[in-house]
């Protein structure tokens, strides 16, 4: 029996990696608005706990290395990379101090252009959600490892080998001091807390929490790993696009906006799907809207407050919030500002469109950077979600993964890239 | 009995897609280095072919309306996404010349920085490979996608649903026509030849063969893949990585690197693993090599060329050359200058980090721009493939995959994107 075992009867494994896997995909909306002063801040008190806690690693991996020494026969090349002393806690301490100190990419603009009609976009870096990291023997990967994705504003669950199962954990408990220092959700870093096997073959099933897994180890490991894997995909499952009217929408935007986000073609993925109304939006503004919409053919499903506007408004059910009808419904609901929207959002969008109509620049901003899809947009119609209309010609479909392939995906997108380096004799010291 | 399984029985399909797999695997190499012209010249081929052939693609079509409207009893929906005419073909005609029309992404330098050593790193576009994609009844699909795919230098293999079986064939017989015209290989695009859905999950397991699929179809279609689909992997298995000593390297460089390259460290994923000599380099410089890499404490296992130069090197066996020792051990054979180095590399190389050595810049830059692995150098040691040395700070890990990150994966890698879109009341026409 390896460790961990007997907390965890293999049984359990699928229920316990989709507990670690909610508490990191409910932890990312967090992670990704998260200043990077924040995430320093976390890195360098956790360094600052490794060096503290010096002595319990120490011990906790004097343990490792013993049942390793014993009970398994390990060569000495793989005892060297489980072995900790003093050095090798400092040099972990240290690599999340360079690890605060390198730039944050996230929120950088990778490139920006103009469209003729006016429209300008943007590519914005953001986290790439919940990272997984299989690992063996070298237990200071999980120091690295767990610092490099939360500096990316990422949620990552780590799968450590089960014989330096006592070191990681030694070195979890730094690294989760750190995160509540700088007040950040424990769940930015975890642990998978067994040794059985089995829970990484789950990992590489949990698509719909994981978005990537990244395997550090031998051959065997890898091996093992891709043997599972599968020819990754550029799709999008549904497009259940929102639009946003806030408070400070201009009213003429709005109803011109609505109307043709909904109804100008209502089979395609970027056709909005749940109208959202800040409370603060005139009772007659979405009166005209809904007007509009029933006159171009649309049925509307309301909440309470939307369906006693207007008789004609029908009861949305909960299903509603979470349905792509592709034809001429809507569902319709009000909500409690910005930040109201987002929630919505985060909890029904299938992240693939999404905007919001008002004239207020700062509470534009709030919801570009915040919300998490695909293609974001402020004072457009969703129905601009289309390769062609981003200028890049022609597309083969919409991507809502998070690999290079993201939104439209155009000529540009069918590519990868590989680094050319130049040099002229330069040997590494 | 749906189409096409006559010819191919279900316990078929393996062997039938492994060989679609191969044929469009050995076409990347060729198409990588196509010229934009080349690739042009076949899609507008292909649009006068589609033209041509109008009368008996919409035999074909008939064909499919017909059993699709008596055998199977599709909606009108349906029906109108299978259904072609005149106006239907010339748009997909047009829509050839369009993507003929478009900017070749291959070969752009996406961003570029020197590092304080001299070296200068180029990321610079490539093919992604073989790109398989999975569509349903619009037969359009197999000459847009296909041709999207063309441009930006992949091969394709295009699996299209089987209501629109003798549609796709009529149509794809234009692209290969086109194809052939521009002196391409027919394998470039590719459709599957049968209506088994074995075909679909068989593909999604052919991770040595297709790069990305992309499934383009309703939600069931999407449904069905994605539940086959694994959390996508940042991985390499392993670096049996080659520097090649050209006619033109300057001795004293290819000393010192190559020594470098193989023993500063031996077990790192960037150590060289294979050294190639153009026939035309001296005997005397690889005298000295051999006799700096034995002194270093390293074994050499030659081809007959190499062991005949000096009686301490051993005889390499077939297995060498695709082996990744991680130790002090090296394969060394000659090779028929750059191309033959190519081919090598090609054969051989598990496609993380090639260098050359050599003062001829026309040399560098064929082998720089020929070699598909995620680094490729000239006249530098291989071992600086690391993300360190790029300038990165610090990585997770180096990924052979195709998707955004390749090569060193840092903190900027562990990010994906989003597109912002700002308007000011713009709806789509």
């Amino acid at each position: 029996m390896t460790h961990g075992e007997a907390a965890h009867g293999k049984e359990d494994i699928p229920a316990l990696m989709g507990k670690l896997g909610q508490a990191a995909h409910a932890a990312i909306r967090r992670l990704a608005i998260t200043p990077t002063a924040t995430k320093n801040k976390a890195l360098i008190a956790a360094a600052a706990a490794l060096r503290a806690a010096t002595g319990k690693i120490l011990a906790a991996n004097a343990a490792d290395m013993d049942e390793a020494a014993e009970d398994k026969g390990m060569g000495k090349a793989l005892l060297d990379r489980l072995m900790l002393n003093e050095e090798r806690v400092e040099a972990m301490a240290k690599g999340l101090e360079d690890i605060a100190a390198l730039e944050d990419p996230v929120g950088k603009i990778m490139a920006a252009w103009d469209r003729p009609n006016g429209l300008r976009i943007e590519r914005v870096r953001t986290p790439l959600g919940v990272i997984g990291v299989i690992f063996e023997s070298r237990p200071n990967v999980t120091a690295d490892a767990g610092a490099l994705c939360l500096k990316a504003g990422n949620a990552v669950i780590l799968r450590g080998g089960s014989e330096s199962f006592h070191s990681c954990r030694a070195i979890m408990r730094c690294l989760t001091q750190g995160l509540t220092e700088a007040g950040l959700p424990e769940a930015a870093i975890q642990l998978v807390p067994t040794t059985d096997r089995a829970a990484v073959g789950e990992m590489l099933t949990m698509t719909g929490t994981i978005d990537v897994i990244v395997p550090r180890g031998g051959k065997s490991l890898i091996k093992r790993v891709s043997e599972e894997s599968r020819v990754p995909l550029f799709k999008h499952l549904e497009g259940i696009c929102h639009t946003y009217i806030d408070a400070a929408a201009d009213p003429e935007k709005a109803r011109a906006i609505v109307v043709n986000a909904k109804m100008r073609r209502t089979g395609i993925c970027g056709a909005t799907e749940t109208l959202l109304a800040d409370e603060a939006v005139a009772d007659d503004l979405l009166l005209e809207i809904i007007s509009d919409l029933i006159h171009a053919g649309c049925e509307i499903r309301g909440d309470k407050n939307i369906q006693s506007l207007d008789a004609r408004v029908l009861a949305a059910e909960d299903a509603d919030w979470n349905t792509e009808y592709l034809d001429a419904v809507i569902s319709a609901a009000r909500v409690k500002g910005v930040e109201g929207a987002i929630k919505h959002i985060a909890d029904h969008s299938s992240h693939h469109t999404e905007a919001i109509i008002t004239e207020d620049a700062g509470v534009a901003e709030k919801f570009l950077s915040e919300v998490d899809s695909a293609i974001v947009m402020v004072n457009a119609s969703t129905q601009f979600a289309d390769g062609g209309e981003f200028g890049m010609g022609a597309e083969i479909g919409i991507s809502t993964g998070k690999m290079h392939a993201r939104g439209p995906v155009g000529v540009e997108q069918l590519t990868s890239f590989k680094y050319v380096v130049r040099g002229n004799g330069q040997c590494r010291p």
